[in-house]
């Protein structure tokens, strides 16, 4: 069955590790990472075309104008958002993508495009996340019972994912989203040009 | 996450290998077979609880009556039908239960089972449907024209399943079905209750 790429969108509070399971899936060639742009400046280490996509304001609203983009918000005065080309030049070319992204802008995409894959990615309890939070060791008390907070507010959005994925290990976060790109691909609403092709090879 | 099995329904065209495919699955230990009951006489070497319940007719008429039968249909003046209750059962105890059913008597059980996985397995390709049939060596080209027909008519139900399994080698089929019940268990419908557990775990 050759055909274009699915979209994966990858949601889940900060803490999950969605990041690191990003990073082992992406080891596999059927997988590509999206990148995402932004109008803030790049940090130190920060590199064009692997960290972000850098464009000033204007580049960026030309954009949105132009529909050149997925999804996209604005965070402290800076724009984010996702540069469609890339994403469907991958997909053409048989690349799951990846995105990671948070949930209004994983909201928006499925709006669009609701083929795409909405996982959300937690840990496998609260207090992992609590301890995972405070073992980053950057953020104060307040900062993590805030971030705890918020994790239960994006949580009100699971029903409207498709699947949830317990982040336990690295590993076993990244073999269930295998096992959940390569049950798409056999949906059968994915495959009806199936039995066509079926039905011409028997009247040929 | 502990929870009861999940009903899977394989169906396919004769020739299709589910019957292999199926035998392949049921090695694990997360997986039950449901047997049939029905009112044929048994054929030589058929076991009772094995390949059939096997059952007087006044006996399945019961059954029917008091909503024994997850679905049941008459062939040849003979019953045939899934009792509710070993497939309950092994589903109780987070078995992953597997029907092999053919099109009708799998989508009477999704009317009332929406939650069931619905599978349907087909050949590589037509040519080695037809040559999957002749070399059983059992039918003469009549009985194998008038089963790549059938094969065609059953195909139009595809769009009524949830997915489409080719049946390439039966280890690869046995493991495209395992990524599919994998899948499915991570389905955010199925583990709504997760959020709620989350929310408790933050408030103790």
């Amino acid at each position: 069955m050759k055909r274009e790429g699915m979209l994966v969108i990858i949601s889940g509070p900060s803490g999950s590790g969605k990041g690191t399971v990003v990073k082992e899936l992406v080891k596999q060639d059927c997988f590509a990472l999206s990148v995402s742009a932004t109008t803030r400046a790049p940090r130190p280490g920060e590199v064009e075309g692997i960290h972000y996509y850098f464009y000033d304001k204007q580049t960026f609203e030309n954009m949105k104008q132009q529909n050149e983009l997925l999804e996209w918000a604005e965070f402290c005065g800076n724009y984010y958002g996702t540069p469609k080309k890339y994403v469907l030049k991958q997909m053409a070319e048989q690349k799951n993508v990846i995105l990671e992204i948070e949930v209004q802008g994983a909201l928006q995409i499925k709006k669009i495009y609701p083929d795409c894959i909405l996982i959300f990615m937690i840990p496998p309890n609260a207090k992992e996340l609590q301890k995972r939070l405070t073992e980053r060791g950057t953020e104060d008390k307040q900062t993590i019972d805030r971030r705890m907070n918020r994790a239960i507010e994006e949580m009100e959005f699971i029903p409207q994912y498709d699947y949830i994925v317990i982040n336990d290990t690295v590993e076993k976060a990244a073999k269930a989203i295998d096992s959940i790109v390569k049950a798409e691909s056999m949906k059968s609403s994915r495959n009806l040009e199936i039995k066509q092709q079926f039905k011409g090879e028997i009247l040929c």
